[in-house]
């Protein structure tokens, strides 16, 4: 069945199933915010055939990973979700069953995360686009920015860089030899499928500090438009410099399933590591016993990558040759036009 | 020049011109609510060639409607405005110009409602459009909801309807003889291309029922979607009914300049009036000493234009028989698909 069938209200029967009873049927969703919390507000934008396309995307993913990056960066701010508003764009020719595997994908990942849909338009549009806008709340104090970064501040990341890039290589070559662990190869695809923003490390980093309630000397982003990117975009907003030592980077372990070459070479996995993009963690800077402290909670892969300097530059030493030590820029960084 | 000459950053230079310097450059907004508010959220979405096209809409106008839509259900829910969000989708090939100008609209009315763009989004795509997602605060109390209208309140409409309508006519036959006095037929098309959200109705709303910090008797929501569509959702979501005079529903004066048939007939008025929409008046429910004492405060051309009842129906009184005198329902309302 399509759009076109049901029409606008038997659309938004199906979209208000996600939705909490109370917030539907007004001009607007009112939502209680907890009293003394500074809002924090975050938009994506996504476009069929630029962000996603059914040729390489279910629709079930396309709604986690729109949901997934829009909660990373409430978790790259520091806060703690409310609730997201969703615009889509439909064809009238659409199958209800697609909006309705779209829907499905954004409250799985929503429900993982305990938020909700809480508004949202459908509009006619000869393009399937989704604008999704995330609602988030922080204590003022503890809000993370990119500008604060310290010399001498130890660099985090939450976990392992490069996996959601290795997985959509696979995604996109499903009949390369791999040598793949069939596990291995899953976790991979996982990682680009169904990417988990790291609002789990939140209270673990508000906990470090709670010992002096007005100090959080924390700053930071989520690597979603890489790791090259998010350190070089700290150390610009922070007007400082970084070295990174490539060999702490944590990367997906891609062991060969017998004795044959691994499927990407180390050099290879670095590249995705660094300039892959989409990997959802946090990239955060702060004081060195603090960045221990929180790598020994969250556990996983999260590592110490590197230290912030008052060099000019982003500074990657490889001492594994895996690529060559180099100069970092922002100019690898995704670019949208 | 196009946007792919200036690409991402050099367009993100031109929106951040829009936005407090404070809020830029991060994963989200950090923005300050009024302890003790709730948060009211309300996005749209427009497409390029069905909500806007360069055909009938210049950028500054698509900008403006585009915020006065969002600010106006703002003003529906009875709160105040914190800010917006803009996603856009633009095709590489755009000309720098037309984005400036739909921002400059954008900036203007956001101006004059002494609000702000505090975030966005903007991504490559085949087809532009615009998301906009707009916040506001309420006190919990004076949140003004659909589902709450009381038999017996007033019905207020807070301006003209019709107008909007009559605007859009005037530009899609700007060749067909009306015998309009200028000054009226520019104020039909300005009311089309530059509607004002009624947020100046809000406080003075909120002055009414001071004397008790905890009653606030209003209902009802916006006519984005025509007067009869407003009536019609207030008095399902309240399981009431209605009484319309359709004599009291305040239209545009369309005079002829001399002594020649007005342009619109009362009957086409009328149904302008009822089922036009885009007027972005208030339509609200309240017991009647206090909708008097409303519309004596606020001027212009509100009024008082039925009741609420316990009837199964909205019912439309038309004694001067413009149109028969009927019921009203859900059915004529703009369907999106």
């Amino acid at each position: 069945m399509k759009l076109s069938d049901i029409g606008e209200q038997g659309l938004l029967k199906i979209i208000q199933a996600f939705c909490p009873p109370e917030i539907i049927g007004d001009d607007g969703a009112v939502l209680n915010i907890t009293p003394g919390t500074s809002l924090v507000v975050t938009t994506d934008v996504l476009v069929d055939g630029v962000h996603f396309s059914d040729g390489t995307t279910k629709p079930e993913d396309a709604g986690w990973r729109a949901v997934a990056a829009n909660l990373s960066d409430l978790a790259a701010m520091g806060s703690t979700p409310v609730g997201i508003t969703v615009g889509l764009g439909l064809p009238g020719e659409v199958e209800i069953s697609w909006v309705e595997r779209l829907y499905e994908g954004m409250g799985e990942c929503l429900r993982q995360y305990s938020t909700y849909l809480v508004g949202g338009d459908v509009v006619r549009s000869p393009l399937k686009t989704i604008s999704i806008t995330a609602l988030g709340e922080v204590a003022p104090h503890q809000a993370i920015y990119r500008h604060t970064a310290q010399v001498g501040d130890a660099i985090v990341v939450t976990g392992i860089h490069g996996a959601s890039r290795a997985g959509l290589e696979l995604l996109l070559h499903p009949d390369q030899t791999t040598n793949l662990e069939a596990s291995t190869r899953e976790k991979l695809i996982s990682a680009h499928q169904r990417p988990q923003p790291r609002l789990d490390v939140i209270p673990v980093l508000q906990n470090l500090f709670l010992d002096n309630p007005t100090k959080f000397p924390v700053s930071g982003m989520d690597s979603s438009d890489g790791l090259a990117d998010a350190i070089c975009q700290i150390c610009r907003a922070s007007q400082v410099g970084a070295i990174i030592n490539a060999q702490q980077i944590p990367v997906p372990d891609i062991l060969p399933s017998n004795n044959t070459p691994a499927w990407l070479t180390p050099s290879q996995t670095l590249e995705y590591a660094l300039y892959g993009g989409e990997d959802f963690e946090l990239v955060l800077c702060l004081p060195n016993p603090a960045a221990k402290n929180l790598i020994a909670q969250i556990g996983g892969s999260a590592a110490i990558i590197g230290e912030i300097t008052d060099d000019a530059q982003v500074f990657l030493n490889s001492p594994n040759k895996q690529i060559p030590s180099q100069v970092l820029t922002l100019n690898r960084g995704f670019q949208h036009f």
